[in-house]
This record gives C-alpha cells, structure tokens and sequence, in this order.
C-alpha cells in the first residue's frame, strides 16, 4: 500500500484533486413531474423522434454540437510516458477543465483500455456520434499519426491530435512574432527542430505550411534524412534544403531558429553558435533543453513551456480556441488552413511584439474567441463549415 | 428538410432541448497560473505517477468513481424502437440529468454506432477505464441479456441495464406494498407478467427471488414454456408451476397480480376474471394494457407508468439511489440482493401504503438517499464493496 491519503493530501496537487475536478451538470431545471414530462419521457420522444427523421437536427437539440471527446490511450503522458488509461485521468479531466474554462467546450475525457492503432481507430469511430469533436491526447508516436490520419478519413467531425497540432499552432504563432522582433521574414529563416515525435513532426509540417525557408529536423540519432522510413523519412524529402548531415548541435552552427522538443539538452556553445539575432523555442517540459537565462546571453527571443519564465509556449492558447471555432461552425474537420489562421490570430492578438513578449498569457482574455473567430472563417473559406 | 427550427420550438418539448441538456463543469477554481499548475502540468504530473503507482487511487483523486456511462446501441429507445445512436441521444442525456438531479450521480451519454453484441461487449470493456459503473440502456432483447451478462462478467464495476433492473426494482417495492393493501403475503401469489423482453423477464427474476407464489410468463405468442430458447425457456423452466397453457387472458381466470410489459392490450373482461382483491400494473408507455380507470372497476390495485394516475411506476425511483449506493461503497457489482434491497427500501418509504398510494413520488426527497444506504449495505454484505 502507498501512503495514506492524508499524507499525499499533504501535497496541494493532491488536495485539490481529490473527488476529481469535473462534474456533469443540468442546463435546465426539473423541478417538477411537467418538467420531467418535457426533458424525459413521453415529451423527449417527440424529439427523438424529429432527429430520426432528420439527422442533422441531433446538432441543435442534443449537446452533442459542443462536447469533445478527449481521449487518450496513456501512452505518452507528459513526460511520464506509458502510464495507462487510469493514470492518464487526471491529465483528461484537466484537459476536459480547461476546454470548458478557456473555450466554453464540454469535454469528456476519455480513457481507453488498448493500444492497438486498429483498436482505438474503430473504437474511437464507434464512440463518435456522442461527440461534436475528438480530441486526441498523449498516443505515442508514431501511432498517433496514423490513428489520426485515419480517424480524420472515417469522421465527419474534427479530430484534433493537441500533442501535434495544439504545440504546432503555438509555435508558428510565437516565431511569426519573434520573426517581427528580429527583423526577419519567415520566408529566409534557416530552422533547427530537435524532436520527431508528435510534436517535432506537426511544428515542422505548419512552419513549411507557413512558408518558414529551410528546416533541418533531428532526432536522437541525428538529423533525420530520406533512409528513414515513415513518417521520418517522409518528413525528410520535404526538409533540410541545406543537405545538413550529423547532430543537432552540427546544424545549429549559423542557423536563425532553435525549436526543442526532443526532450534532451543542448549545450551552450551550440546556441552560440548561431546566427545573430537568433530565436531559441526550449520546449521540453518541465526541463527546457537549455536554461533560458543562459539561451538567453546568445539568443535575441527566447521562449519555454514555462509559466515562469517570459513566453511560454502553452497549448491551451490554441486548442480551446480551435475547438470553439470549429463546434460554432460544425465544421466537418480542422485543416491545415485552419490550423495556420489560428496561429495568424493568435500572433495578431500581441500587437507590438518585444523579446519578452511574443505570445499572449494564457489568461489573456482575448485569445480564444480571437482564435476561434479565425478558426470558423477559415472553415468557412475551407467548405468545411456546415452553417 | 424538416420544419424550421422556430416551427419545431412551439413545441415546448424542442425549445427545452435546444442545444443540449447538459455541460460540463470544473469542480475547482482555475483563476492563475498557479492554479493552473496544480490541476494541470507540472502538478498534475504527481498525482498520475501516484496512480500509476497505486492504481486504486483513481477512486479517491479522479472523478471516475462517481461517473457512470449511459450507454445505448439507440435499438430499442422509448416505445420508438431501433432509432439509431443519434436519435436516442436527448433519451441518454435525459437520464444523465435524472442521475445528477436525483442521485447525484455524474453521467455520461454514449450513444454507440454498432449493433453486435461481440463489437458492444468489447467497445465498453474499452471504456471501463474512464468510469465507476455502466448503465446499459434502450439496448433490444434479446442481446441486452447477453451483452449485460458478458460485460458483468469482464468488469469489476457494477454494470445495470435499467431497462431490466429499474423497472424491476420498482416493480417489486410497489407489489410488496400492494400486497400489503390487499392483505397477502407475496408467496400466496398467483402472478402473470406479460412480457418477455427485458423488463419481463427481470421482473419476473426479481420476483422470484422476493419470493412470489407462481408465475406465469407470456409475449406475443402466448404463456411461454420449456419448449422456447434461449433466455425464455430458460425463465419457463423456472416459472408456471401450476402448467398453464394458452393465453395472457386465460391466464388471469383467477390470477391474483396482472403486471403488462408488453406494449399489447388486455380486456376488460381479462381483468374483471382475476381473483378478488386483485393487483393491476399496466405499465405500458405510454399506453397502459389497459385503461387504469376501467381496471380499477374490478382491481383493489392499480398501477401505470404514467405521472398522470395514481401509482407511477417510474425508473427514476430506482437508477439514482442504486449507483449512488453503489458507487459510495465502490462496489465491483450490483447483485441480485442488492437489487432486492434496493425494493425492500423502496417500498419502505410509504409507511402506510393505500390502494393509490403503493410507490412514492419521484420528487419525495427520501427515496435516493434511502435506496442508496441500503444498497450500499448490502454491497458490504454481499463482499462487493471495496470500502
């Protein structure tokens, strides 16, 4: 047995976990048997009845229009890796938390029993017409992508991989803002991302999107090149212009932009290294690849995962936001537009960018309906929007 | 296309479900960063590896132990039949209300997009993870008996198709206080249920157990008997002790106790054969098997499903008080004695019962809090409850 609750309780993490962090609430009242007769039998069976008939209507009289599965295989959880769909809980129910507060979603975290990429696609395409939206979470690599990829083909509702496309969005978001305090186009930017995994893979597939110049991606062996196979290899024939070959420290001698997710540490003399007026992302969590007061000596922007320091790279800026769009519209997907015009306005809502001040604060209360408002346009633009 | 939207909401039923009937809601304060890191990253990382660590803690820092899945296949919702999971979605998000109203239990809504019994046991077992209990619902017989039995099987959380054990629960509180009224002993009685599906054959189970005379099952085609398969000649094996043969209405010459879960009718002259001093319950939603007035000529007791007559046998006086009991003492299951516990309570809260006066109201206050203490208790005798 481990300790008493009232020992962990001493740990205010604990403390306030405890019962757990959400509950389901009535939006109406049921206060007496003529009110039960309109929300539950026989007065609900007219309405049953009408989606029958016409489908489409399940979207304005359920709440399935603005609830978001949140699901999770607990295989990479934070940075704790595979920890199973239990221990994975009180990340959903935060997630679930923070879609609510930030973004007004319902969200209902999901943690499920398997692992296999087949498994969870059908299970997942099963569980679909109770939500508006799914949204994927800590699936490791490189399952994520094909379970994403094939869910995105089976489902009509947007399917959202945040580990990918939240950090993603963030990301492009803070460089075209550090890009601005440089004094630098996007377009003859040379970029370091150091991670392939979930999130190394999407931050580089939305910079090229974005039109970001040339982009070396490394892993631990090395910087990727086209003798990997999957989706490495694959991400290969579209990066390093350069033909950079060796580490990731190699590439980074004369390089504009470091983007960190690999997890690992890069040393201080890489970071000198680089061009003047260099922009360093140290995004691994809780530890940043390099302490970004030293980053900071070399670098021109500097950003983290950290709410201590300045610029934190958060993904709650994008996804409760992304989601709020897309449910507002229906959209039938999110697509790389919409995930690039989130980031654009998620950029604008920072309108004198500084060194210290690329990205908005998480509580800034603009961000997420300016995000989602972004969103729904471009659904809109895109033909994904139902109305 | 259907009637426009604001032709719909004339019908107060449709203006009361636009947009859903439930959200989701934080249980604690998300004001700053600081509390952002307590119930999100880095915090939130502790508490995972605790349960990583100690699985059983899910219970005590999750909300999964008070959350339980409706979960429907939509094949057999109300009186309206094989609608589909989108259309039995205002049904599923109708009963999650009653739960949080009634019980305060926390309740999802899963409406799933697959029929097979194989494909429905292995999407919950999938889901398990993520809740405290399952309650089946509006699933057709005759899988719901074996999809049930195999998820009970699988699981260490209760697992309850209300469609059965609801109207089972309720059923028998009401017979025992009838019996009452009328001055019998329950295993004086003569029963005849007509019904095979899945609120007739578990009412007739629970009444078995509760130690009724003899009954006598029928369906469409007639008294069952050995020569049925499956789950009713099952039930025919162990019901009819006194042979009868033929129809429901022949069944009544001298029957003590109708109860009609069959969706067909009776006739006057049926009834006007029972024994004196007889017991109605024509449950039929929302047309009884007969006309309570026209019954209550010849009955001492009548009962229906309908708020608008006297002795509404209603599910909701079961469902909440159940899980709340069962849920408060973690139990792995809810056994037969639990639901029988569950009837004895119930039936209790009417100290002294009259002929319209057998079953409380949905809205007396005591009956959830009085269902759950005694189906926790017995989850402590029956070695099911985990605390």
């Amino acid at each position: 047995m481990t300790a008493s609750l009232e020992t962990l309780d001493l740990d205010p993490a604990f403390a306030l976990h405890r019962g757990g962090k959400l509950e389901i609430r009535s939006t109406i009242p049921v206060r007496d048997a003529d009110d039960l007769s309109l929300a539950y039998t026989p007065g609900v069976a007219r309405v049953c009845t009408a989606i029958a008939d016409a489908p489409e209507l399940v979207h304005d009289y359920t709440w399935v229009s603005n609830v978001v599965a949140v699901v999770s295989d607990g295989t990479a959880v934070l940075g704790l890796g595979d920890i199973g769909p239990a221990a994975a809980m009180p990340v959903m129910e935060g997630k679930a938390l923070l879609f609510k507060e930030f973004g007004n979603v319902d969200s209902v975290p999901i943690c499920l029993a398997c692992t296999d990429v087949d498994e969870l696609v059908e299970t997942v395409i099963r569980l679909a017409p109770s939500f508006g939206g799914i949204n994927l979470e800590d699936i490791s690599a490189p399952r994520c992508f094909e379970v994403e990829a094939r869910l995105r083909e089976a489902l009509d509702i947007p399917v959202f991989h945040d580990d990918q496309h939240g950090t993603a969005i963030v990301a492009l978001a803070a460089l075209k803002n550090a890009a601005q305090v440089v004094g630098r186009p996007l377009g003859d930017l040379r970029v370091v991302v150091a991670g392939a995994g979930a999130s190394g893979v999407a931050v580089t597939r939305i910079l090229l999107n974005a039109g970001v110049g040339d982009i070396a991606v490394s892993d631990s062996k090395g910087l990727i090149d086209e003798e990997r196979g999957g989706v490495k290899g694959a991400l290969a024939r579209e990066t390093n212009k350069a033909g950079l070959r060796g580490s990731t420290e190699s590439a980074l001698a004369g390089a504009d932009v470091f983007i960190g997710l690999s997890g690992s540490t890069v040393s201080e003399q890489a970071i000198a290294s680089m061009a003047a007026g260099s922009i360093v992302f140290a995004l691994s969590n809780p530890t940043p690849e390099i302490d970004p007061a030293i980053a900071r000596r070399h670098a021109q922007v500097v950003a983290t995962g950290r709410s201590d320091f300045p610029n934190q790279i958060n993904n709650v800026l994008a996804f409760p936001g992304v989601f709020r769009g897309a449910l507002d519209v229906r959209a039938r997907e999110i697509t790389e537009n919409m995930k690039v015009a989130a980031a654009d306005a998620l950029a604008a809502v920072i309108e004198a960018p500084t060194a210290d001040h690329v990205i908005p604060s998480p509580f800034d209360p603009r961000v997420a309906p300016t995000v989602a408002d972004a969103v729904a346009a471009q659904a809109r633009l895109d033909g994904v929007a139902r109305i």
